[in-house]
Order: C-alpha cells, then structure tokens, then sequence
C-alpha cells in the first residue's frame, strides 16, 4: 500500500528534490503540495513549487500557497543558500497549472478530514507555520493524521544559531505546537541530513539518469553545492529535504531513536533548538523521534530510482 | 453613521453585559459574534453567546465558534469568577439560533473582507487567538479592518499574575500578533476597568428598567460580584468587557493615551504582560493607546440606555 | 538614637547630595562610605565620592572602592546625565583623604559583623552589586543588618527601559540577590523619587543657605537638571538619591507601603523591573516594601537644614 | 616544570580522585584546596575534602571554605549520586589539618596575585560560584591566572536536565561570568567524562596498588558506581573530576577542541547549558576549548601511577 502525503514545502533547492522523489517514488501518492514563507518569500517559493511540478510532470493534484510569515517573529529567509528566487541555478520553466484557491491550511485540514484516519502523513520540509495553524484551526486533525514527519532541528547542531535550524528558527512557536501536537513526529534534523551529501559520484549517477528533471537536480546542485562551500564550508552540500520523504519511503533508510523532544522558546543563546532528551532510553508513550543515521548509499538509489521512473517529460506545451 | 463591530468574546458575564450594550446602543451596529476559549472552554461560551442572543433578543447575524485552545500555553480557564458554566448565576435560556457552519477565523476574515476597508472595528474581549489566527491567515485583515478596541492587559497592573491580565496571560504569543499588527489598537486594560465597578447605586438604577434582559444582567451581576469579592477582594465587581464597547460609542466616556505597547512573551514574571512605554509622548507613527480614564456615570448611563431600547424580550418561543 | 548607615553610592549628582544630607543630618551617623561602578566608572565615582568628602567636610570614616563591573551583564553607565566626570558642573576639589585599602564588600561586611546586631543601615544609592556581593560572601550579613533602605526600581515605571530603572538594570542579578535575602528592604524608586524635583522655589531656599556647600548643590542641580531637561523631558530634575536617606532620617517624610517585590531576569522587554505585587495586602511575613509618596516640603527642609549644619567648609588645606 | 593549580571542588567522590591525582602526580603542585557546595552543603565537603587530605597525605597547603550557595538560584545538592555525606561509601577519617582563616574567594585571589603571573592554573570541579567572586572581586585576576581547566558542562549533553550538567546548572550566572573571562577556558564536559568510565578491569589495576588511599578509592568507587547504576543506568561509573587535572598533567591524554563558549542564562528547556559553536572553525582569538577524547588507558594509568607515589600513608596519629 502507498503511503499519501501532502507535501509542505517552500522551494528552496532540497524541496524541488524532495518533491521529485516523492513524484517519482511507487511507494508514495503525493496528493497536495502546499507552501510557505522560508527559503524565500511566500509568493516566490510558491512559484517555484509550481515550475518543479512542471518540470516533474506532476499533474492533478492541488498545490495551495499558505502562510507569509511566521507566527510571532518577523519573516526571515534564506536567500544566501537558495539565490534571489529561492531555487537559482537552473531555467524555471512557466507554471502551467493553477494554484487552488483554498489557503494551505484549509486544504491541509480539508485533505486529511476527508480521508480516513491514519492514512495521511504531512511531510514538512520548511517553517511549520502551516502545520501549526491547521492544528489549531482543526483540533481533530492530531488524531486524523497518520504522523508527521519533518524536516528540520537538530540534537544539538544548529546552522542559522550555533544550536538552532532554519527551519524551526524561523518560527520557533509554530515548531512549539507541532511537536506538542500529540500525533507521530519523526524529526529528520541536521544530525541526519549532514550525512545526505551530494557527492561528485553520486552526482554523476544522478546526470547518468540524462533525462530533463535529472539535469535539473544537476543544476540544482551545483548553485546548491556552491552556495554551501561559501556559507558553511561543505565540500559537498547536505540535501536535507529528500531524507524525510526517504523515510517515509524506506524507514530502514534513516535510522531512529525515539526520545522526547520540545522547543526552547525563551533561550538567549538556543531559541529555536529542538531539545531532545537522550539522557536513557525514551519514557513510555513518547510519541516523538530523531533520525540518527542515513543509509546513503541507499538513499541515492531512491533519488536516481525515481529520476529513472519520472523518465522525459514533454515541458514544451504553452502554459496558457 | 453607526459603527460596525464584530466581538469576539468568551461569555463570561462582562461579556455577556458588552453583548447586550453593542446590540442596544444605536452607534453600533453588531455584524458577528464570535468566540473563543477563555474564562470558560470552547463549548461552554459558545453556548452562553447563543444564550445571551436569547436573552437579548439578538438575530439575523453570524455566531461562530472559533480557537479551543491557546497558540502554545496550554488552555486556562477562569472557573474561579465565572462559574462552571461560565456565566453561574442566571438562568440561561436554550438557544434558539444555529451556530454558523464557518470557523470564527473565516468568519472574521469574510465579514471584513467582503466590506468596504476600514468598516470594520473588531472588539475582542477573550483571549486574542482568533484575532491572531485571522490577521495571520490573511495578511491583509489588518489594514482592510478600521481599529482593533480590546479588553485586556494593563499598565501595570495585573489580576492573574501581579503583572499580567488574564485574557493576555491565556494566550500571550495570540496578544503578541495582534498587539504588533499595523492597525489602530485601543487597549482598555485594568485600569480602566476597574474604575467600571458595578456599585449598588448603578445596580439599582439597571434593576429599574425592570425588564428580563435587565433582571439578567442584575443576576449576572450579582454572582460575579460575590465571585470579585471572595477572589480578589472587590467590594463592587468591574465589569470590563462593555468598556471596550463604550470606547466604541463614544471615546470620550474612555479617556485614552497614545503609547507603545508590547507583550512580553519571556519573562519568568511577567510573561503576558503588557509593556507600555510611559516615559514621554508616543513617537510619531504610534498606532497603539492605554484606556485610562472611565466617566463612570456615562458609562453606566449607555449600559441603563442600551437595556432601555432592548425594552421587554419574548423568550417563550420553543428553541425547534 | 541615631541611624548607624553605610552609604553604597555611585557620585553621580543626587549621590552627592545623599552624602551631604546624610553627614549633616544630626539623626544620621554616616559609618562608612563605598562605590560601584554606575553613573560612571569605579575609578571616576570613587574620586567624586573623595572630593564631596572635602567640599562636605567629612572625615574620619572609611572610604573604599567596589566593584568595577556587574556581575554578569557588561558594564553601562550614564554619561548622559552625569557627564564625562560622573559629576560634571561643579569644579572639584582635590580629594585630601585616602582610600581604605579593604575592598568595599570587605569593608561593608566587617563594619556591620564588628558592630551589634540590627544596628547598622545599608543605604546603597548606586547598582547593587556590592551588597549582593557582600551578602554571598558572608551569608550571616542578613541577619545582622538592620535593613536595606536603596534607591532604584519602580512599580511599574522605568527611566532606562519602559519597565527599568538605571540601577537596578545595570547590575539585575546583584538586585535580585539583594532583593531575596532575608533582610527588611525598603525599595525607594521612580514613583517616590520623580516627586522628589528640584524646583527653583526650593532651589532658591538651597541657594539661601549661601555656604560653600550649599553652592556646590545649587551648581550640581544646574548641570543635573539640563541633563534631565534634554534626556527626559523633566522641567525640574528628580533628586533620586537623597530620598532613601530620607526615610532613614524621618519615615513619615516617604511613605511607603508592603509588597512583594523580585527582579525580573529573563523579560525581553521587561529585564530588570522590579515587579511589585500590589494585587492585595502583602501577604504575612512580606520583608519588602516600596516607597510611594514623598512629602516634598519636608523632604526639601532636610536638605536645607543639613546644609546649614554643615556650614561652611574649609577646602583651602592642601591636599598633600 | 610542574603546573601549580588550586583545585576548587565539592568532594564528592570523584573530586576526591581528582585530589589524590593532583597530589601524588609529579607534574602537578596542588598549592591550595578550596571548596565550595554543590554535591552537598558547603559544611560536609569542606570536611571531606580535609578528610581526603588525611587520607591521601596532603599537608603544608591552604584549604579554605568558600561560598555556601549559588549567586542567584536557590541552593541544590545532589545526594541521590554522592549521598548524606557527599563522600557516602569509605569509613572517613577525623581531618586532622586545620582550615585557611581565609574565604576561599580571597584566598584565590591571594595565591595567584602573590605569584607570577601566568604561572597559577585554577581547577574548579564543582560550582563556579567561588570563582566567579574572584573574578569580579578582583579584576586583574583573569590576566594573572594562566588558565582555568573545569569539570563541568556538555556539547550538548546533559545529566540534571537534557541539557545541562550539574555543576553548571547549581550557578549558572557564576558559571556565565567564569566562560566570559578573558582568560583560557577548557571546559572538560560530560562528552569527555562519559569516556572516563571505572571499568572492573581499571578498578583492579587499582585494587592491586594494594595500599590505603588506594583501598579508599575502590570503596570510593563501589558507592558511586551503585548510585550511578541506580540513578543514571551506568554499567561502569564516570569518574568526572580527575579527568580535568588530567589535562593539567598531559594534554595528550584528553585531546580538545577550540571553540566559543557561552551560557544560556534565560532558556525554558536550556538554562544552564554551555552553548558550544561547533558549526566551523573557531575564530580567531577564541580562547574557550572543549574536551573531546580521552584516552581511557593513559588516563587510568595516571590515576594507579598516582596511588603507586602516595604510597601507604600513616593515619594513626591522632587528629587533636
């Protein structure tokens, strides 16, 4: 049985990616894309998302813009790692479908209700602001929802703060609410995502796939890997989003452990960090989960598998 | 021209007092109320609302349930002053309109939307979540509504903490959202409100008008004021939450100054608490005010008038 | 009986004159005299204290230098009000005596253990940190002091933030410390000492006492209160420091009432407020209490009638 | 050229292996103890650590009591690891040389001003609350110390909460103060002493030296490896302190890592942690390292080497 998700992402580099494999991989339905404010603002990471899906072929689904900015603190992005559209590097090809006209929060909402319980899983790759007003709008959704599985936090390495994560830090109470929501939560932080390198040879494999939406990933990766050398030293950038769709994949891709995690909200120096308590083994009922190890060999298989299923896409009708 | 007002309020027997003053004061016009978890849960003051709509006579607009629960704290309520149901005391009458289907998010954001901008004036006297879900899911509530007029806070007074107020204290990020939206906001805190006590003079003149919405408001004052004095030591009971509606009908009965505010979300004492900066004139551009001084025979004079143009209400209809 | 104090103080304009009140006053026996860094740095206060010493004629007690720093917070003073000096306007003479060699918290522990019980007044006009040192460093200090009378704080008005005064800012942890040892503390603050204005109507009586140092006052309050005119807005400066001698010397002079009082350490709009809870009586057992209304007249007839105590003074000596 | 240190410490068990390390090392001349509370009350370590003087020997050096509880928190011992006495386990001897007249702050102060600069290295393996004291009593203390080399805190382990270790969290405004000194830090954190475990196979390698402090050690051992069993689930014991004076004898055997150090004095989930930047290269000038390795089979070889020096020691003689 496939696993169905909705996608909520702000495209940025990994999310294209991430949104590539959940495309491309048989083990998952894709069935809504939604945005938010994050590696660049709202009405560019949107575009963005919607060029990706032409790029891909992805078709019939809903994609819906969400929130602008973040709950409380003011709206920060991240256009030294993503450029000045938030996905800079390769040609972005006109969106040819439409948004939906529902805000990303009632079409979350809207999408896991009518479905039957457990059967939904959100993947978050960007800020949770969405994720935390659905939850708050829809009080039911925590137990309608089959997990949430995320990317972003770390125990305890940071990139933006010496112990806090894009993601979260750009809005630490949103991330306050959805990992308090008492729902599944696999955090898939930089602990993981710092072993997901895009190295030379598995960028080789990736451009031997020679299709359109595998040079894309090439292009991607190659602003993406310069972007990472100049800001933070990496010889070979880390693609963080596409680990938590893996998960959701293959479980035995990104190892866990479970132990209970909270937001720091009040921190001078750590506001934003996603504090996980791995002092012994996790209380009972611990709901919530840090991904400890990825296999990436394996992971990379994922990626050039579902290049090779999305195979050629035809980019050339008119977007009218 | 009168003024349009959407209260968002979690009755609560001042709320249900600023209920009846904005359906009986001809400068109002009431488009929508909505609610909101706070001195009693969700349930309870939704159906206090549809209640008090009885009591009052109040049709032919929008009442909508809205947030459950505060953005990150977990929910307080305030059984200590209001009762178990809430509004203890009076009997309530079954309701006899529908809830509308629409979350009082939407609904708020459809009621300003679709009119003409700077119509609107929202009067929230609970706790500020749906304020701030609502200015969060469509950025551009704040400068399509005219002014927000809210009961909460003060400077520096307290009653829930010995610097913080309950309605901000439930929710303080919900206070910080709206408190730093780019709209008009009139404050009226604790000190104005407690100038607004319900003494035994002011009763008897309310008791005069003989009327069932009047013997209500006596018995909702009679339980409130015994809950005053036994918890905080109140001879004569305030009743905060029609001074947000007076300042409506008419500011001079609500004395205001211009300063700037903020909520302090990480103090170990002071988390909730309104910070206003007294320590000269408002710099230009400040769009934030503190009530300071009530008229306190005016005030009771627009509540007496509005249970005087209310006059007698049939509440014998069957609720089908 | 007279009131054995120690004179904490930062010199600084109104602490100049609090020495002066507190030498010329026949109620008072000023035992000792120590500095903190403040108004402006350790090495500047502690030269001003020496040279009000000689304008006053005081002698025979010791003076010794604290601390240099706060303890955790990095090092502010306000040049703004006091000037480059700490204690601009006035020429100043020469010191003609020397410095104790004991560190201040040295000097305020020995002088109080070496002395009966209860007999001996902290009076610390500056930041707290040496007191607060002193009381880590001898834990018995607590019990065999009589009380701490200081000036700083407000309930809940600031000068240097919207919620924060200068002294109590500037070292909040030390403040903390002091405020929860188990001594009687008197916290004389803004609300008490923006009563305190030098006005010309009492500035003239000053001005009549026609002595030595009745002149040094008159050209202190010159500078001081252009400084406050242009930093603050005041018409007549605030005399903050002489207030807490004050209430050593007649408490009818500062009324005051009981209340809790802590320091607030973590606020993000609210870091070193002295938060009051004035909700009620103070509860049973309640140590501290804040300083609320100054008589003003009498206030200003203790000034004058210690400066014609204190006569003229004779600086001519050289200060070999 | 041995390395003069003063060992600031609560014994507790393995301040006191850090005491026998000290005195029967060569490269090491310990010049003077001071204690402090933290593992229990300043009373019970302050007799322990004269007690393990008798037991190991130590005489002709200053040991002197100093703070009695933290700067600003409430004190807080830890019993449930180090029992009623702090030292639970072997029978304890009657101490038989007397305590310094000194506070331990001075004393600090006199033994490192009084000799050449550079040449003391302060080794706190308790609380920082002394320290801290003579830093801001002392200004020039940091330019006169050579460096400081403590037992405490974590990146980003934690053992009294997720992320915070004991001796940080019992003062972490004292601790804040000691990492912002502008002398040479290395913290030896709980990432180090975690690998410094009392293995069967390195007790009997101690067993076998076969004398009294040996024995003592052993017994020392038994108690703390229950408790840590007990409280902490540890199979083997981490002996923490001695792994600080580790470093003072050999570098090489706890190799480091230079990197900024800071506290986080505000946080909900974090207060009390030591926030190491890890994320690239130290700047320049950073003067903070962290412990990162040890070489478990060197460091137990310098403790059974220690012992081997001590030799038996006679402690007949009657402590009058």
């Amino acid at each position: 049985m496939t696993e169905k998700i909705i996608l909520d992402c702000d495209p940025g580099h990994d999310d294209a990616i991430a949104m590539l494999l959940a495309h491309g991989n048989p083990e998952i339905e894709l069935i809504a894309v939604t945005t938010v404010a994050g590696n660049q603002t709202l009405e560019k990471v949107t575009r963005n998302a919607l060029s990706v899906a032409r790029v891909a072929g992805i078709t019939g689904i809903p994609f819906a813009a969400g929130c602008s900015r973040p709950l409380v603190r003011t709206v920060e992005i991240a256009a030294d790692i993503h450029g000045e559209s938030g996905l800079d590097g390769p040609a972005l090809p006109e969106p040819t479908i439409r948004l939906d006209p529902r805000h990303a929060v009632d079409l979350i909402i809207d999408e896991v209700m009518r479905r039957e319980p457990g059967t939904v899983t959100l993947v978050p790759t960007g800020s949770l602001t969405n994720i935390a007003l659905a939850a708050r709008k829809e009080p039911k959704l925590a137990e309608r929802v089959k997990r949430v599985v995320l990317m972003g936090g770390g125990y305890h390495t940071g990139n933006w703060t010496a112990t806090a994560e894009f993601n979260i830090l750009v809005d630490p109470e949103a991330a306050h609410i959805v990992f308090n929501e008492p729902w599944e939560l696999i955090m898939v932080g930089l602990d993981l995502t710092h072993q997901a390198l895009a190295t030379p040879e598995v960028m080789a494999k990736v451009a031997a796939v020679g299709t359109g939406p595998a040079k894309f990933v090439c292009e991607l990766i190659d602003f993406f890997g310069s972007a990472y050398k100049q800001e933070q030293g990496f010889d070979a950038p880390p693609v963080h989003d596409p680990c938590a769709v893996a998960w959701v994949i293959d479980p035995s891709v990104v190892a866990t452990r479970r132990a209970p995690l909270d937001i720091e909200l009040t921190g001078t120096l750590t506001r934003g960090m996603t504090v996980a308590d791995l002092r012994g083994p996790a209380p009972e009922g611990c709901r919530t989960s840090v991904a400890t190890e990825l296999d990436h060999e394996r992971f990379w298989e994922l990626i050039v598998d579902a290049l090779q299923r999305i195979g050629e896409v035809d980019t050339s009708q008119d977007p009218s």
